[in-house]
């Protein structure tokens, strides 16, 4: 064990690269954010954790949009998340400006995971310490994919990433059903996260969602979020 | 033994290059993949395993056609696997986009490969982790080709990759014949994929052939590969 | 824990990058700056520290101006602190020569924090050892950021940074409220720092705010300083 | 002799370059090649191992031509190999364009050398793992060279590289005479391959031979091979 | 302790850069200079220690004039400070032909010490072995500044560098006052220095100074700073 | 010791480079040669020693024209060495080429050790393992020259470098004289390479001479050589 | 004191740069040179120690002129001082033909030291292991410069470089005096040198000499040198 994790992406005996595991461990210790694909359309919930009293939530988002259709939410550390988040708008504006249409959700996340890659096999940098979720609406309908420190990415029904994520997957895996409508959904979408989160304030939590019909994500307005946890009765002291 | 493993492509002492090596066992937790070359033709077929419930199995390939004639199935590191998937991508349009005609299989390869050796002896960057199946028709006839992180490449006709490749390889060396027609080498490939790994649900199962009348590489509708499961009666429970 | 803190912005086990938890570490010896944000604007003060009987305190400046509506004061290694300074500068400067308008406090904060981020993830230099407040006025009102040495930064309501910010944060949370008057604002800020650092002499502490009204950072004069510290009696010896 | 073997082509304190020694342990795992040189010109012969039973052994060449009057044939790491054949092959058509000529044979070689010997002398890459014989006819009449990962070269009236050259070369030393006609030596260079190695099928032999008076290398069908290894009573079982 | 001191230009658990603390030990070793500003001006006095009878202390100067108005004096490693004193010989000289004016002393100061902060961030490179006092005369009236090898400067009334600069700093903050006359202020720091220093030899002491009303650096003869030595009793033994 | 043999051209605390020094005993592995400067001239004599029983010692030069008044000879890694005959060659042409006259045998020398010094100054590369014997006529007379790999140079009346080079020199102090005719300083030579290796075969010995008046190196043909090793009694067993 | 000698031009924790220190120690195993000053102008005597009966000491320079006017004479390793003489040729010839003058000796041997002074502080090269007296006669009349490999360099009346330089000054500070005649100078330099080293062979010392009426190096002929060794009975065995 000792040694292979110290040298940048190089392989450990059993195949591993550590510097990516541990890169993992980054994105375990974030804010969680939850994605759920239904059939008419994608939502993303996440939390902005109350690091402090004085934290104005107001001033940080963690539902980017990244172009009309398309939205992504990081967990893990928040100035790489920054980096990927700023790489993934240019290659949507490129994509709009060249072809003159939206950009496919998979060909912008494959832009994302490839830069990523890239950081696991060459040496001089380590690799981005974030998770993102990635959903939108395309030419071929609602689209989720999980992104992570690999450069890997696949598509879910519904995923978690971060802290507790394990909770929230066990959650969406006993809850999780494709024909439920948008309204059921986004309250899918938060009693997963809330299935693991204690909530004590609308203004730590954020919900975007898309549908089919619009092909634009829409974030909800703090009030929205406000009514929305008062309807699911989960907000735990306001 | 200490210390060869973690500098990056050096030879050990017995001439080995640990890296490589270790590359390879990363290439051994892949999902594994089947290629079966027969008299008419060269099948590809390869495993997605299930790696959660709420896991879209629509949204990964396991199976790339790279042009085509030709298609590629690798095991081990997604990532790296998707970074070789476009290189060939782009060689293979190339040789078309110059020479007016579809590139041959052992070229194509031996570009991948060479690439691959390359990070197998500089410095500043590790092996691959990941290898191959490279199956299709060109003037030569049908080919299969292995090719392994060191960049090397062996013509098979029938072999296997990834996790329980031992037990597959084993399944193929007791039931091989070259004078299979395509139907037969079909069932071959998936019976010897199924001889190591428990198949619940045919969408984790894809399978694509080309014929040498044809030229041209084809993939089964997941309905299709249902049918064949339900066929050779290998569909655990469904 | 041995090893994982000496290579350059690599993941430890745990998913830290140690190098950047050990700037932190300069930060921490760094002297106090306060930031405090109120309805009518915000407010910075800072330490300087008395180093010697002949130290001329004129000539260091705590609070730095980065352009007429905004500023920023470090805590940390100062000469780290003076590159950022100068970046910061440098882009609010081409932003109001490219767009001709002051560049949001937001879009500021990033630029730095972007520079910052890149020296935690690529090998060959270490990270900046400084945190900075960044407060100012833009159309979207008051603004008031908090950055570290990772590249993340934080919108808070008050907030400190620098030798003693636990103590100091503590009393601006048990003190603070939203719907201060500027007068009190200052008041607020200058007994925070007071509360965790003896003040011997008025030119020790600088003050600067800004009114939304105005959009101006201005800074009070020693005079001013001295006037306020007697009004509450905060000089220890004079 | 702790140390002085990771460090990249160093020097040990008895002048010894330890990669480059190691690198010549990938040589002796190799599948041996034979080199006889005599009157009338000069032949090669060479193992292709049986690896698997569904190993399709015409996927891969053992000897390789580089031009019509030259050919070479590689014991080692095959991907290295791929590299240096294909830059010999570069050097040759090179030579062939610019001077209407073929090349020397000691001058390819030495071109091959040179490339060789860059990598034993600066950091960042490893050694070739490979050693090759080139086999030719030139003005100088048959040429018949070893080369070792060092990137020395030494011409032989017969040599072997890789797995058992010591029993090979010992063959050769009791049995070689230079007055042969090509006939005898093609006949001396497969027993002395056979003295080391069990040959149970004639696809896994190959053979090439050039004469003076035609500088052209060619290679022996399977079916010569087969003919050939029956006439000398060399195939165990068939 | 073990090991953050090893690698260039990274941070202690403590937060600390041990590189620069170690490069401060070698200004610690180097021979002093005192600095005192004064009302009507500035004045440095540095020692050149007589390091053999042979040496012909004619041949190196420990005050240097940067441009009319501003002097540098160089504790530490002599070759480092030559860079540097270089260095802003080329900034102030800049400076005249692009603007046709004196620089300001903070701006030169700054200059040379943003160089320095570089060698304390980036691998590849040790810190400058060396501080410097900056002294002159410039728009805003007398400016003394002391500069180390993190690349820090601070404005003193008086202050002392290299061998001994504790007693030394220890006499300035005992017998400072700003009133002083320049000849007062000469004496003072002259003073100073052989309060630490034995001085045997004229020629091992020299003293520069600058009034407000000139600005113009003017450095005593030998003569002259004989007399004054003379004229304090400070001359050990002539 | 330990370490500082490790790290590519660092000092030791004794002040030795000791890659330079091993880069010493692999010359002192090396073939030995000879150079003996006379009153008429210059002559090299070198060993090739038989490695084998089929080694084709015509296919390897151990005495190399440079120019035609120029030669070399070295001792240590032939690679290496094949790499510096090359650039000399280089030179004395360029030479040739530019002044329309041949170059001086030192300034020759030079540009080769020039060469060889970068290697033990600059990191990412090992030195070369080579020392060369340098001997020709020019305006100057005959010179004789030995390098070694720390790119120093120094011209002796005889010397011998490589295996046994102790013994060949005691036997040239006991026996040089300068005022000898070129038959007897080639006896010379010869002998003293005789002194301390066992002569088994003329065609493992090499011989070059030039003399002032024909300003022309001269290689002895291998007839010559035997005739010349019968007269002298040096072969062992014919 | 384990690993700070290792690293490249990195500072100890008391302020040294072992790196630098070591390179002196090769300077002190360096066969020693010797410079006198006096009111009329400069001498060099230097040791060109006799390591072989066969050395042919008219093939090695110890005093290599610089420019008509200046001169210089290494101790240390002879292949890196090579390296800064033809630096210091390269500059005084630029410095000639751009300005039509002679180069100021102390201008000459600041270029040399800023070449030295980079290679104590950037990775990837050692410094150089060689120590430079430098006299000349220029406008401001006889210089004497002494460097060392920090790049440091100090003007003396009288200096010794190399081994023994210990005694060899002791014997000049008891010796010395300013208002020499050159003819005295010379034999004071010539009996210093003779002071620590055993004179067996005129060819074995150089000696150099200028004047300021002439300001030009004029070098002894052996046969002066003789003389003068036989005047001063010097001479151990002739």
């Amino acid at each position: 064990m000792a040694g292979y994790d110290r040298a940048i992406t190089i392989f450990s005996p059993e195949g591993k690269i550590y510097q990516v595991e541990y890169a993992g461990e980054a994105v375990k210790r974030g804010w969680p954010t939850v994605g759920v694909k239904c059939k008419s359309g994608v939502v993303l919930a996440a939390e902005k954790r109350k690091i402090s009293a004085l934290f104005d939530s107001s001033s940080l988002d963690k539902i980017y949009l990244i172009d009309d259709h398309v939205a992504a939410s990081p967990s893990g550390l928040l100035a790489d998340a920054r980096i990927l988040i700023d790489y993934a708008r240019d290659v949507a504006l490129s994509h709009r400006f060249i072809y003159d249409e939206p950009i496919d959700v998979e060909f912008l996340t494959k832009a994302v995971c490839n830069l990523k890659q890239q950081y696991t096999q060459f040496g001089g940098a380590r690799p981005f310490g974030v998770a993102l979720l990635i959903a939108g609406i395309d030419r071929h309908g609602a689209r989720l994919y999980q992104t992570d420190p690999s450069g890997v990415y696949i598509g879910y029904f519904a995923a978690a990433i971060g802290a507790e994520s394990g909770t929230i997957t066990e959650y969406l895996e006993k809850n999780y059903k494709f024909d439920l409508e948008m309204g059921d959904c986004i309250d899918l979408a938060v009693k997963a996260l809330a299935s693991a989160v204690e909530i004590s304030d609308s203004a730590n939590i954020e919900v975007a969602y898309a549908t089919i019909d619009e092909k634009k994500v829409k974030k909800l307005s703090q009030d929205d979020v406000a009514t929305l946890l008062a309807k699911l009765g989960l907000l735990k002291k306001s």
